[in-house]
């Protein structure tokens, strides 16, 4: 098909969106490696995990035979709202780089969250309404699902408390306020309002707070008030299930006008937006109906994929959550300061790190210099500002495409546009200042994070 | 047409983007007051602005007659990165208020400037290049317009000189940055750059600048260094020209799904997204093919309609820009300090003055909370997070659902929503703190302002 007849940005009709999430589990041979208790080392029960948990969203997480879940009604009117998201040729970007490749992306920023996760927050703040539930706790680092969530459950008048890594609170105040504009409760992390922020807070008086021990607040918050559930914005097997509809439009979409990728990129913190995007391209590929390369990439300071183990670890470094079988840097790994928050997890979404071990799937790590130096390239083209998570994918797709340049090979890229950097400019500024340094893990630091990771008979 | 038929978002296929900018002039019975050359008071030549402004830019400043300017090519593919903005309804909005009414509003927020600022930036840095200059310089308050001629240049290979209130420079650090990430050179205001911003400096040292500062500034610049112009983000006619791409898109949507609003609003600080949005629907309404209430919506600390002259006036508060007759709170006029930098610009459109004089449209003021008040009530069940400006337009268009439910009247509400929020969350912050104050400019204010008003033989 001609380039002149594919449009800039190939948007679906809202009765061409996906009805389905698409459980990818369903389809593979290897399932991934069920969560265990961390006491009893057996497989989590939906019972075990109903404390934490909403009863939709266990079922959900634990399923691995049913195919297609149905997008509630509600929840589809809600994507409405914001979707379908754009897949967009980024012509501008193939001119720039004088490549005979073809580089689509599709663009999940065009919502006030700036990102692909409200395409979770509000499934899981529906199923925890349509249980009667009062309300929902959360943890949020760089904010992006803190954000994603609060508009959600404002917008079905569900109560939202957000506990929020305390260096990010106070450097990020803009973030802080778009939840309060929701109506959430944005509460800097360790607290005084939970037992583990108590405890935290004499132990290490001072200190800037962590994800790891956000988490443990807002799970303790969820579990200790009558009807409130703990939310998570990637990692979990449901979170990807609800990302799904990412790939699913894609797909829909390069059906469509017939194209089909030969690579696949995505950047890779948690997962979920990594898998939502490859979901249904890796179930053709499971089935031997189509081949593609598909690229996951992850910052050089926190490189689960490429220098992990794949091994049962917490989620979290309180230790209090399920163990999930992953790829790991070990729960007591701390990655460098770095400006891609949102790929600063220890662990990988079980699925992933099955299919990746399977070979089905590659990795590569890049360093944030030149993540950076793609986001600006890509901006000054294609117009959109992007997230530093996203502008790793940026990175890889250009790196491609270059490549395809020297072979004079007219590839078709695919890459995941998760969100919008507007929140970023500090890290931006740093950049332009040349302030910002890279910075590889020494085998140590890694043999340090592995020494955390629990001893497995 | 039933409700269930439209669709949440209504985008218009590629093909049926406008193709031609809509010049209300030719339409017009009185046409607006030609500009005056300040010092002989005789109107303007393209001879006497060709320093200043592009060629083909002052021949569409001029130009009274011709009804359609073809949009090229080049400026066409632009749009598509960031075009066709939709056209939503509003059923979430209508459900939280339980009107009859029927709200749409186009959103022109999908770009990382942020707001409709981009459809003239583009268009006027592409004539730039085309006249073969090297770049040209601006002035931005707020930060939009800055953004998106940075925006415009980089895609364009051009070089961009901003001189930015040294307030906002400080303040909105991260706009700057957005502006350095697009290549545009920043430039606090008042600087050592130009002779305008010494002599002031020297004058007021210490001084914060001011957009009429910075417009100085910037016009010293632009005609001081060879192959350079000045271009401006509002209130000129050329502005409001390119702007009306906004209007022709809703049109089109409108027509194809057989909608025809009642009433249209729009937010008016120079007056540039309001005329845009309005022109198709204008021109219909003065040939008496169409009736339409038309309403915009300002500030009430800077009530040029509803408070102001309409006289000849400067365009600047530093005087060296040609008069326009125009509605004007007077050069000199200081508005109180509001959070919708966009709106505080004392005079307004001549076009839209004329149209206003001639009893076309009504226009309204409204205080800065009331306005917050319907930002946030709309950003909870709408998603998107407005700006200040915008949201002057969210608030008349709920005031006037809020009528519909009293009077059962299922009328059709269309409004501009013009951009977002992210870069105003200090503004937010105040408002969810309590800290927000209206102000209502004295009887003695306004006078002060009408004494700048130039005598006129």
């Amino acid at each position: 098909m001609a380039n002149k007849e594919i449009p800039y940005k190939i948007y679906l009709e809202e009765s061409e969106m996906p009805k389905y999430w698409y459980n990818l589990r369903a389809d593979m041979i290897n399932k991934p490696a069920p969560l265990l208790n961390p006491e009893t080392r057996k497989p989590m029960t939906a019972e075990e995990l109903s404390p934490v948990f909403c009863d939709a969203l266990i079922q959900q997480e634990l399923d691995e035979t049913t195919p297609y879940f149905e997008i509630p009604e509600e929840i589809l009117n809600f994507y409405k709202m914001y979707r379908p998201a754009p897949l967009v040729r980024a012509y501008c970007l193939e001119e720039k780089l004088q490549t005979p490749a073809k580089i689509y992306y599709k663009f999940e920023g065009n919502n006030t969250s700036g990102s692909h996760k409200l395409n979770s927050a509000i499934a899981q703040a529906y199923y925890a309404k349509k249980q009667g539930l009062t309300g929902v706790t959360t943890e949020t680092g760089a904010g992006q699902w803190g954000t994603a969530l609060s508009m959600a459950c404002a917008y079905l008048g569900l109560d939202c408390k957000v506990y929020m890594v305390k260096v990010s609170y106070e450097q990020k105040p803009f973030r802080r306020e778009v939840m309060r504009t929701y109506g959430a409760s944005v509460t800097p992390s360790p607290s005084m309002e939970t037992e583990v922020g108590k405890k935290i807070l004499a132990e290490h008086p001072g200190t800037t707070g962590s994800l790891g021990c956000a988490i443990s607040e807002a799970v303790e918050k969820a579990t200790s008030m009558p009807g409130y559930r703990y939310v998570l914005g990637s990692v979990l097997n449901q979170v990807m299930l609800h990302q799904t509809v990412i790939g699913l439009e894609t797909k829909t979409a390069m059906d469509k006008y017939g194209i089909k990728p030969d690579i696949i990129i995505g950047c890779a913190g948690g997962g979920s937006n990594l898998g939502g995007l490859i979901a249904p391209f890796m179930g053709e590929k499971i089935k031997g109906e189509a081949d593609y390369r598909i690229v996951a990439v992850e910052p050089e300071t926190c490189p689960s994929f490429t220098r992990g183990k794949y091994a049962y670890d917490y989620c979290d470094t309180g230790m209090i959550c399920p163990l999930a079988k992953m790829y790991t840097l070990g729960s007591g790994f701390i990655p460098a300061g770095t400006h891609s928050g949102g790929l600063r997890f220890h662990g990988m979404n079980p699925i992933l790190s099955q299919l990746y071990d399977d070979g089905l799937m590659e990795a590569v790590s890049v360093p944030q210099t030149e993540v950076f130096k793609a986001a600006e390239e890509f901006a000054r083209v294609e117009g959109i500002l992007p997230a530093p998570e996203s502008s790793h994918a940026i990175k890889v797709a250009i790196d491609e495409a270059l490549k395809c340049k020297e072979t004079g090979e007219e590839k078709t890229i695919l890459f995941g546009l998760t969100g919008t950097g507007y929140f970023d400019m500090m890290a931006y500024e740093k950049f332009h200042d040349g302030k910002m340094v890279d910075y590889t893990p020494t085998e140590e630091e890694l043999q340090k994070g592995f020494s955390y990771l629990p001893k497995m008979d």
